[in-house]
């Protein structure tokens, strides 16, 4: 359970309480505001703030005076045509707000997104609570063996309850050992910002993270993909989810535009191109090299 | 006049549709959403949007649930601590879009500030208006003798008057050759991406500008300062009403911690010691150059 | 001639004097610098610094302690691998700097890339040289009446000779009235920060530029794109023969990924998997819009 | 010891093969480059690449041809100059890259700087090595209790070996789980992106860090601070060192106006105006907080 009663309560109170405005709304995102959606055991997403909707990106594209819309179908062809074309500042214009709680070794490869502000709750100031990332055991998978840094089938039971058993318990022990270090009962109590460092990475963290949506759609792109490690995956998957909702036109072009589309190489053109001409192109006469051309291959067949 | 009344229409129209939200609301900046600042001889700021209020900015510091607001002075107090300690993030978390019209020379500056978004009007797609910045007679000053790059006093009536005349009698005939060029009647017409080169950096412009309050806060400090130029001071005292507005604790204490306060160097802070107790201390005396001396005399006497 | 006989000079000294460093040292690109390559008019770009080579580029992406090349063949490999995933921190590794000399209207669309470092003449401190650029007849195109943002076909000898009169009138006449502004002879003289106002947007201003490879290929990408206005276009292409030969590996997976490469949509896949299935697939059955199809078409046939 | 033997030979071979540049060479860093500096028990800074020196950021700010020097007394004055007025781009214009290996905890600090290229060694492709920062006892203070988020005064050894007992212990009992979990000895064996969630944050990573002169001072303006944790000051400490001798100008109008100077808020200055009048003021007639107030009083008694 990733929230006490006393937290739901309070995020329950912003729930019932609402006001008029005078900016854009958008009626998909104000069903999600203040709502957690669970993300792996102990983590969650939810939106805080938010700006902007579809036609915000369109205004700003027109740098108009009103709503700038002509009909809803001129905004999507315009939508597409930004996306198609890497005009990518009309979609910066809209923005987002979410308060994420996720593992620490999750959060270390969130963080490379550097365009976003973040307010990490602080293990300087106060004490990280008894929570930990234990997979659930089909999560639990072996090195892969074609891909460097990825994930293979998934562990026997045998060897998935050992992991387990050892993740619980060194867990257990590191917590143990980090609340007999700051107690202050008949000692000192060691300093917070030393004791955190004897925490394995699955501690859950939290942090408030606002970005725009430009910026969110790379975050996606790169954490929804195959390549992505599952759990963070997830989390994009949720934020993913979440969007669709918010800018429906804008999300369809990126659907349509980079998660579904591909990009090709100059040689990848060439290859398509004798394909189409019907010749019988192999890894060998493509010119590609051999993890190129299985990447290829996995597109095209 | 810087709208045409079908501008002023579409804006109007803005203004007469609250909607009800969940997120966060600021009722000093709803005030001012969608209402004309007019800002020189032809020029505005609007505010189109905004996210976040005093709250949020405590909310993100905390990393709290809900409202996290204790009582309204902690918050006030919260929000000094962070200024003066220059903890910037949960400054991030509140945001601003505006839409601006102003001179290109004006734009010129404006945009060296990079951490924001922008979408200005495209003279590639579309014809700039006859509008150019001619500044009132008051505003035309001489090149400073003491600072190399600023104004110094009011130009004589005659001398001004010149000034004016050039200015208007370059602005009309530069914008009558571009009509020219552009114009399809009885010739090709020139491409209007080329065309613009011919009007001259006093021709007015307009943009969508976001950013967040940390770099707002930057921006004006910068630009609001008695040496940024004048042209561009008065579009950042008008933000800097409206942000007083919007965020009322937060811009109490960027008023007193950067605006109004002053940094010293170590040398400054020796020097100031020294008059503390009693000592009579002069440039020479000072171990200051002569530049920095005549500053630091500006504040202390 | 952008250089008078002392800058020359003084650049000439500065590729007289070669020092002793321990740093990487790009061959091809030591040849680069110090070098003005002149383009347009008035013109130039040149490389005053420059960090790193194909070599750190898979140094930083292996986080290695020596040279880490296991040999210059997969060196190669990994930099393409590196360029077809995205992973493009391995390329922010290496960094240019160059002075460069171009139109006003030009400057203002380079300035545009915001992950970089300027510093730009300063029109309030100094004064700007009588510098226009006025187009080979050649370049003056109408404007396209396909694309809304482009140009069409070469104006006609007699309109070209119009325009190149009214472009050269009007430059003469506002330059000679700046410099009446800003005479102290008789008067007081204006302000140059004001008078500067008066010049049109083709005056030639010059800064020091320095961005990293990463965002270099993002400028070269979008700017020496055939829908990039010309005029910044020869600017990018320079750039980019420079680029060739201090990078030539990441050059070559940047040619072959990037510019010579395309994006293809969902849809666009769809399309070409039924064509290579040997359908015949037309706009109306494509699903794409009329402008996605031409574009579509332009690359596949 | 942070090397091995092999480690030490690749970074020697660094050093042992100057070759010829037209680059500026700035002599007090060429000294440094490739030499490994210690960090607390296991880590490191090394310089692997550099660009620019003094003359580099005059240069920028004069937009020069040449050196652009006229004397170097005119240079330093000019970036006094600079730091003084808060010119931050002529610091943009040097450029540092660095070797770092340090504990995951202060990685985590470090990251929230987000203005810099980092290339981090991959958890998920590689194994890590069995280091751990175990602090030297006179490190291990307990929680202040003036600071909310600092350190208090030493353990005594008791307590000191209590914590260190555990912080060995844990880490030990972790690696050896991350290892029989990753093993593919008689079984599958864990995916390494997942067995390193084991790892307690002591666990010593590396990677490349790239920054610009001007966020490298923001950098050492933060973190070299007395309120930094001392996990992280060291390092601070050590660039800090090395950058004195790369840029001695830059630094000494850094420790000036930045490190040694300080911050006064609009009530600060008036307190110190009726100070220098000869009144005595005490808290209560300052208009200043208490913990305002304690602060004010650090610096001025």
């Amino acid at each position: 359970m990733p929230l006490t009663p006393e937290q739901e309560a309070e995020i329950a109170a912003l729930r019932d309480a609402p006001r008029p405005t005078l900016r854009p709304v958008a009626d998909g995102m104000e069903r999600h505001l203040h709502l957690v959606h669970p993300v792996l055991d102990h983590g969650f997403v939810r939106v805080v703030d938010y700006m902007g909707d579809d036609a915000a990106i369109c205004q700003a594209a027109r740098v108009s005076y009103g709503k700038g819309t002509k009909s809803v179908q001129t905004d999507e062809g315009l939508i597409r045509y930004l996306m198609r074309h890497w005009h990518s500042t009309p979609f910066e214009m809209c923005e987002i707000k979410l308060h994420v709680k996720l593992p620490v070794f999750v959060a270390r490869q969130w963080i490379r997104h550097r365009t976003a502000s973040v307010n990490e709750y602080s293990a300087r100031y106060s004490i990280l609570d008894r929570e930990f990332y234990i997979p659930a055991p089909e999560a639990l998978a072996a090195q892969s063996s074609v891909n460097n840094q990825g994930r293979g089938e998934t562990l026997s039971d045998d060897e998935a309850q050992r992991v387990l058993g050892w993740l619980r318990e060194d867990a257990t022990q590191a917590y143990d050992h980090y609340e007999s270090m700051i107690s202050q009962e008949g000692q000192q109590g060691l300093a917070r910002e030393l004791a955190r460092m004897n925490l394995p990475m699955n501690v859950y963290t939290q942090w408030y993270w606002k970005t725009n949506l430009h910026n969110l759609f790379n975050f996606i792109r790169l954490r929804a993909d195959s390549h992505a490690q599952y759990e963070i995956r997830v989390y994009a998957d949720a934020i993913g989810r979440i969007t669709e909702d918010w800018v429906p036109f804008a999300w369809k072009a990126f659907a349509d535009f980079r998660l579904g589309g591909t990009t090709l190489s100059a040689r990848g053109v060439e290859v398509l191109k004798r394909r189409l001409a019907g010749e019988v192109v192999t890894q060998e006469t493509s010119g590609m090299s051999k993890g190129e051309w299985r990447e290829f291959e996995g597109v095209w067949g």
